[in-house]
Protein backbone atom coordinates (compact mmCIF):
# COMPACT_ATOMS: atom_id res chain seq x y z
CA UNK A 1 0.00 0.00 0.00
CA UNK A 2 1.30 3.73 -0.88
CA UNK A 3 0.01 6.62 -0.35
CA UNK A 4 -0.24 8.18 -3.76
CA UNK A 5 -1.63 10.73 -5.19
CA UNK A 6 -1.79 12.14 -8.53
CA UNK A 7 -1.20 15.79 -9.02
CA UNK A 8 -3.24 16.04 -12.41
CA UNK A 9 -6.46 16.05 -10.31
CA UNK A 10 -5.99 16.33 -7.00
CA UNK A 11 -7.26 12.40 -6.30
CA UNK A 12 -5.83 10.05 -3.69
CA UNK A 13 -5.83 6.17 -3.03
CA UNK A 14 -5.29 3.96 -0.15
CA UNK A 15 -6.51 5.24 3.47
CA UNK A 16 -5.75 9.00 2.19
CA UNK A 17 -9.05 7.77 0.12
CA UNK A 18 -10.61 6.31 3.54
CA UNK A 19 -10.12 9.76 5.19
CA UNK A 20 -11.18 11.84 2.47
CA UNK A 21 -14.43 9.47 2.18
CA UNK A 22 -14.98 10.16 6.14
CA UNK A 23 -14.38 13.86 5.65
CA UNK A 24 -17.06 13.73 2.57
CA UNK A 25 -19.39 11.69 4.58
CA UNK A 26 -19.52 14.24 7.09
CA UNK A 27 -20.16 17.27 5.28
CA UNK A 28 -23.54 17.41 5.36
CA UNK A 29 -24.36 20.73 3.23
CA UNK A 30 -21.85 19.86 0.51
CA UNK A 31 -19.44 22.61 1.68
CA UNK A 32 -16.08 20.51 0.51
CA UNK A 33 -17.68 19.60 -3.02
CA UNK A 34 -15.68 22.26 -4.89
CA UNK A 35 -12.15 21.06 -2.98
CA UNK A 36 -10.32 18.05 -4.17
CA UNK A 37 -9.40 14.89 -2.28
CA UNK A 38 -6.02 16.62 -1.45
CA UNK A 39 -6.86 19.97 -0.67
CA UNK A 40 -9.16 18.68 1.62
CA UNK A 41 -6.56 16.89 3.52
CA UNK A 42 -4.04 19.44 3.70
CA UNK A 43 -4.78 20.83 6.80
CA UNK A 44 -3.83 17.38 8.10
CA UNK A 45 -0.25 18.06 6.98
CA UNK A 46 2.30 20.27 9.60
CA UNK A 47 5.76 21.15 9.71
CA UNK A 48 7.70 20.26 13.01
CA UNK A 49 7.83 24.70 12.96
CA UNK A 50 4.33 24.59 12.48
CA UNK A 51 3.39 22.13 15.27
CA UNK A 52 6.08 24.40 17.45
CA UNK A 53 4.02 27.26 17.14
CA UNK A 54 1.03 25.86 17.82
CA UNK A 55 0.15 26.68 21.77
CA UNK A 56 -1.02 23.72 23.83
CA UNK A 57 -1.99 26.63 26.96
CA UNK A 58 -5.12 27.06 24.87
CA UNK A 59 -8.02 24.50 25.15
CA UNK A 60 -8.26 22.19 22.15
CA UNK A 61 -10.52 23.98 19.18
CA UNK A 62 -13.50 22.16 18.08
CA UNK A 63 -12.64 21.85 14.07
CA UNK A 64 -9.30 19.95 15.27
CA UNK A 65 -10.94 17.80 17.35
CA UNK A 66 -13.09 16.60 14.54
CA UNK A 67 -9.76 16.09 12.47
CA UNK A 68 -8.73 14.33 15.36
CA UNK A 69 -11.85 11.79 15.12
CA UNK A 70 -12.15 11.97 11.23
CA UNK A 71 -8.54 10.10 11.34
CA UNK A 72 -9.42 7.10 13.89
CA UNK A 73 -12.54 6.98 11.60
CA UNK A 74 -11.04 6.68 8.91
CA UNK A 75 -8.74 3.97 10.55
CA UNK A 76 -11.94 2.36 11.57
CA UNK A 77 -13.85 2.63 8.11
CA UNK A 78 -11.26 1.52 6.41
CA UNK A 79 -10.49 -2.12 9.28
CA UNK A 80 -14.50 -2.69 8.59
CA UNK A 81 -13.20 -2.98 5.31
CA UNK A 82 -10.65 -5.24 5.40
CA UNK A 83 -12.13 -7.61 8.37
CA UNK A 84 -15.87 -7.33 7.43
CA UNK A 85 -16.69 -6.22 11.31
CA UNK A 86 -18.39 -3.42 12.64
CA UNK A 87 -15.96 -1.19 14.19
CA UNK A 88 -17.11 1.87 17.03
CA UNK A 89 -14.70 4.60 17.59
CA UNK A 90 -15.09 6.45 20.88
CA UNK A 91 -12.49 9.56 21.50
CA UNK A 92 -12.49 10.91 25.05
CA UNK A 93 -9.84 14.12 24.63
CA UNK A 94 -10.22 16.49 27.41
CA UNK A 95 -9.72 20.83 26.88
CA UNK A 96 -6.40 20.43 27.60
CA UNK A 97 -5.89 18.18 24.44
CA UNK A 98 -5.26 15.22 25.90
CA UNK A 99 -6.86 11.99 26.13
CA UNK A 100 -7.22 8.70 24.65
CA UNK A 101 -8.73 6.97 21.75
CA UNK A 102 -10.28 3.25 21.36
CA UNK A 103 -11.53 1.64 18.34
CA UNK A 104 -13.57 -1.82 19.35
CA UNK A 105 -14.76 -4.40 17.16
CA UNK A 106 -17.62 -6.43 19.41
CA UNK A 107 -15.67 -6.94 22.54
CA UNK A 108 -12.44 -6.31 20.91
CA UNK A 109 -10.21 -3.34 21.30
CA UNK A 110 -8.87 -3.52 18.27
CA UNK A 111 -6.71 0.01 18.72
CA UNK A 112 -6.09 2.19 21.60
CA UNK A 113 -4.07 5.93 21.54
CA UNK A 114 -2.99 7.85 24.12
CA UNK A 115 -3.35 11.63 22.74
CA UNK A 116 -0.94 14.44 24.19
CA UNK A 117 -1.11 17.77 22.71
CA UNK A 118 -3.63 17.30 20.72
CA UNK A 119 -4.21 20.59 19.26
CA UNK A 120 -1.11 20.18 17.35
CA UNK A 121 -2.49 16.99 15.51
CA UNK A 122 -0.58 16.85 12.18
CA UNK A 123 1.33 14.68 10.23
CA UNK A 124 4.62 15.68 8.49
CA UNK A 125 3.28 14.62 4.93
CA UNK A 126 0.60 13.14 3.25
CA UNK A 127 2.86 10.29 2.97
CA UNK A 128 3.31 9.72 6.61
CA UNK A 129 -0.26 10.25 7.21
CA UNK A 130 -1.07 7.75 4.95
CA UNK A 131 1.70 5.50 6.31
CA UNK A 132 0.64 5.92 10.16
CA UNK A 133 -3.74 5.22 9.03
CA UNK A 134 -2.31 2.18 7.10
CA UNK A 135 0.17 1.16 10.29
CA UNK A 136 -3.21 1.14 12.75
CA UNK A 137 -5.01 -0.65 10.03
CA UNK A 138 -3.41 -3.62 9.18
CA UNK A 139 -2.26 -3.95 13.13
CA UNK A 140 -5.90 -3.91 13.76
CA UNK A 141 -6.78 -6.16 10.92
CA UNK A 142 -4.09 -8.86 12.75
CA UNK A 143 -6.12 -8.16 16.20
CA UNK A 144 -9.48 -9.22 14.51
CA UNK A 145 -7.23 -12.21 13.41
CA UNK A 146 -6.00 -13.42 16.39
CA UNK A 147 -9.25 -12.88 18.75
CA UNK A 148 -12.17 -13.81 16.00
CA UNK A 149 -14.48 -14.72 18.57
CA UNK A 150 -14.28 -11.54 20.63
CA UNK A 151 -14.34 -9.37 17.96
CA UNK A 152 -17.77 -11.37 16.58
CA UNK A 153 -19.21 -11.07 20.21
CA UNK A 154 -21.93 -8.78 19.79
CA UNK A 155 -23.34 -9.53 23.22
CA UNK B 1 -24.36 -8.08 47.20
CA UNK B 2 -26.55 -5.39 48.90
CA UNK B 3 -26.37 -2.11 48.40
CA UNK B 4 -27.10 -1.26 52.46
CA UNK B 5 -26.39 2.02 54.08
CA UNK B 6 -26.06 2.57 58.31
CA UNK B 7 -28.11 5.15 58.65
CA UNK B 8 -26.62 5.48 62.19
CA UNK B 9 -23.14 7.25 60.33
CA UNK B 10 -24.08 7.62 56.29
CA UNK B 11 -21.43 5.01 55.48
CA UNK B 12 -22.27 2.66 52.85
CA UNK B 13 -20.88 -0.73 51.64
CA UNK B 14 -20.46 -2.46 48.62
CA UNK B 15 -20.53 -0.73 45.06
CA UNK B 16 -21.77 2.27 46.89
CA UNK B 17 -18.82 2.57 49.05
CA UNK B 18 -16.52 2.06 45.40
CA UNK B 19 -18.17 5.11 44.23
CA UNK B 20 -17.39 7.01 47.27
CA UNK B 21 -13.80 6.09 47.38
CA UNK B 22 -13.94 7.26 43.82
CA UNK B 23 -15.05 10.54 44.42
CA UNK B 24 -12.51 11.19 47.60
CA UNK B 25 -9.92 10.24 45.13
CA UNK B 26 -10.91 12.95 42.82
CA UNK B 27 -10.95 15.02 45.79
CA UNK B 28 -7.12 16.98 45.74
CA UNK B 29 -8.10 19.62 48.09
CA UNK B 30 -10.50 17.55 50.62
CA UNK B 31 -13.20 19.51 49.88
CA UNK B 32 -15.56 16.35 50.32
CA UNK B 33 -13.91 15.43 54.16
CA UNK B 34 -16.87 16.79 55.60
CA UNK B 35 -19.61 15.32 54.02
CA UNK B 36 -20.51 11.61 54.46
CA UNK B 37 -20.25 8.93 51.94
CA UNK B 38 -24.38 9.10 51.76
CA UNK B 39 -24.40 12.47 51.54
CA UNK B 40 -21.69 12.86 48.60
CA UNK B 41 -23.63 10.01 46.98
CA UNK B 42 -27.21 12.18 47.14
CA UNK B 43 -26.50 14.03 43.65
CA UNK B 44 -26.57 10.51 42.29
CA UNK B 45 -30.50 10.29 43.34
CA UNK B 46 -33.24 11.88 41.05
CA UNK B 47 -36.74 11.48 41.24
CA UNK B 48 -38.74 10.37 38.21
CA UNK B 49 -39.83 13.91 38.54
CA UNK B 50 -36.75 15.48 39.14
CA UNK B 51 -35.28 14.12 35.88
CA UNK B 52 -38.60 15.19 34.01
CA UNK B 53 -37.60 19.01 35.06
CA UNK B 54 -33.97 18.80 33.68
CA UNK B 55 -33.85 20.22 29.98
CA UNK B 56 -31.85 18.56 27.98
CA UNK B 57 -31.87 21.17 25.20
CA UNK B 58 -28.88 22.60 27.03
CA UNK B 59 -25.47 21.99 26.87
CA UNK B 60 -24.31 19.22 29.37
CA UNK B 61 -22.57 20.99 32.70
CA UNK B 62 -19.02 19.56 33.49
CA UNK B 63 -20.24 18.62 37.18
CA UNK B 64 -22.79 16.09 35.68
CA UNK B 65 -20.46 14.84 33.05
CA UNK B 66 -17.68 14.37 35.88
CA UNK B 67 -20.66 12.40 38.01
CA UNK B 68 -21.25 10.17 34.86
CA UNK B 69 -17.69 9.76 34.99
CA UNK B 70 -17.16 8.55 38.66
CA UNK B 71 -19.54 6.23 38.12
CA UNK B 72 -18.14 4.38 35.50
CA UNK B 73 -14.43 4.91 37.02
CA UNK B 74 -16.16 3.18 40.40
CA UNK B 75 -17.25 0.00 37.87
CA UNK B 76 -13.73 0.14 36.30
CA UNK B 77 -12.17 -0.33 40.00
CA UNK B 78 -14.58 -3.06 41.23
CA UNK B 79 -14.12 -4.97 38.19
CA UNK B 80 -10.16 -4.83 38.66
CA UNK B 81 -10.93 -5.48 42.42
CA UNK B 82 -12.98 -8.47 41.48
CA UNK B 83 -10.93 -10.01 38.65
CA UNK B 84 -7.25 -8.68 39.17
CA UNK B 85 -6.61 -6.78 35.50
CA UNK B 86 -6.24 -3.59 35.11
CA UNK B 87 -8.87 -1.52 33.64
CA UNK B 88 -9.06 1.93 31.40
CA UNK B 89 -12.42 4.13 31.56
CA UNK B 90 -13.25 5.72 28.24
CA UNK B 91 -16.07 8.42 27.45
CA UNK B 92 -16.74 9.84 24.50
CA UNK B 93 -20.05 11.99 25.78
CA UNK B 94 -20.90 15.03 23.13
CA UNK B 95 -22.28 18.93 24.67
CA UNK B 96 -25.70 17.52 23.92
CA UNK B 97 -25.31 14.66 26.41
CA UNK B 98 -24.91 11.82 24.29
CA UNK B 99 -22.37 9.44 23.69
CA UNK B 100 -20.45 6.15 24.56
CA UNK B 101 -18.12 4.93 27.51
CA UNK B 102 -16.22 1.81 27.42
CA UNK B 103 -14.33 0.09 29.81
CA UNK B 104 -11.68 -2.23 28.81
CA UNK B 105 -8.73 -3.92 30.15
CA UNK B 106 -6.59 -5.77 27.44
CA UNK B 107 -7.27 -6.25 24.64
CA UNK B 108 -11.48 -6.82 25.63
CA UNK B 109 -14.19 -4.48 26.15
CA UNK B 110 -16.05 -5.32 29.63
CA UNK B 111 -18.59 -2.80 29.01
CA UNK B 112 -19.60 -0.51 26.63
CA UNK B 113 -22.80 1.66 27.40
CA UNK B 114 -24.62 4.29 25.16
CA UNK B 115 -25.28 7.55 27.13
CA UNK B 116 -28.77 9.49 26.06
CA UNK B 117 -29.87 13.08 27.77
CA UNK B 118 -26.98 12.47 30.08
CA UNK B 119 -27.93 15.84 31.32
CA UNK B 120 -30.57 13.71 33.82
CA UNK B 121 -28.05 11.40 34.77
CA UNK B 122 -29.62 9.54 37.87
CA UNK B 123 -30.74 6.67 39.63
CA UNK B 124 -34.50 6.30 41.35
CA UNK B 125 -32.33 5.23 44.72
CA UNK B 126 -29.46 4.34 45.97
CA UNK B 127 -30.28 1.05 45.96
CA UNK B 128 -31.10 1.35 42.36
CA UNK B 129 -27.77 2.94 41.80
CA UNK B 130 -26.00 -0.02 43.65
CA UNK B 131 -27.60 -2.77 41.88
CA UNK B 132 -26.69 -1.04 38.36
CA UNK B 133 -23.24 -0.62 39.32
CA UNK B 134 -23.49 -4.38 40.40
CA UNK B 135 -24.85 -5.75 37.70
CA UNK B 136 -22.53 -4.20 35.37
CA UNK B 137 -19.58 -5.42 37.73
CA UNK B 138 -20.34 -9.01 37.62
CA UNK B 139 -20.89 -8.68 33.46
CA UNK B 140 -17.51 -7.31 33.49
CA UNK B 141 -16.03 -10.00 35.16
CA UNK B 142 -18.08 -12.73 33.09
CA UNK B 143 -16.48 -11.33 30.06
CA UNK B 144 -13.14 -11.21 31.57
CA UNK B 145 -13.53 -15.43 32.74
CA UNK B 146 -14.83 -15.92 29.07
CA UNK B 147 -11.75 -13.66 27.17
CA UNK B 148 -8.91 -14.53 29.60
CA UNK B 149 -6.57 -14.22 27.26
CA UNK B 150 -7.40 -10.94 25.77
CA UNK B 151 -7.95 -9.66 28.84
CA UNK B 152 -4.49 -10.10 29.55
CA UNK B 153 -3.26 -8.63 26.31
CA UNK B 154 -1.13 -5.70 27.20
CA UNK B 155 0.48 -5.21 23.50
Amino acid sequence: MTASTSAANGKVEGFLKDLADQLRAGDTYGKLDKFSDEAMLAPFVLTKEQRRQISVACDIDAVIEARVRSFYQAVAAAVEKATRVETTTVLDLNHEGFGRVVIFAGRLVVLSDVLRDAQRFGFNSLEDLAARGEAFVTAAAKYVDQYREAARDDS
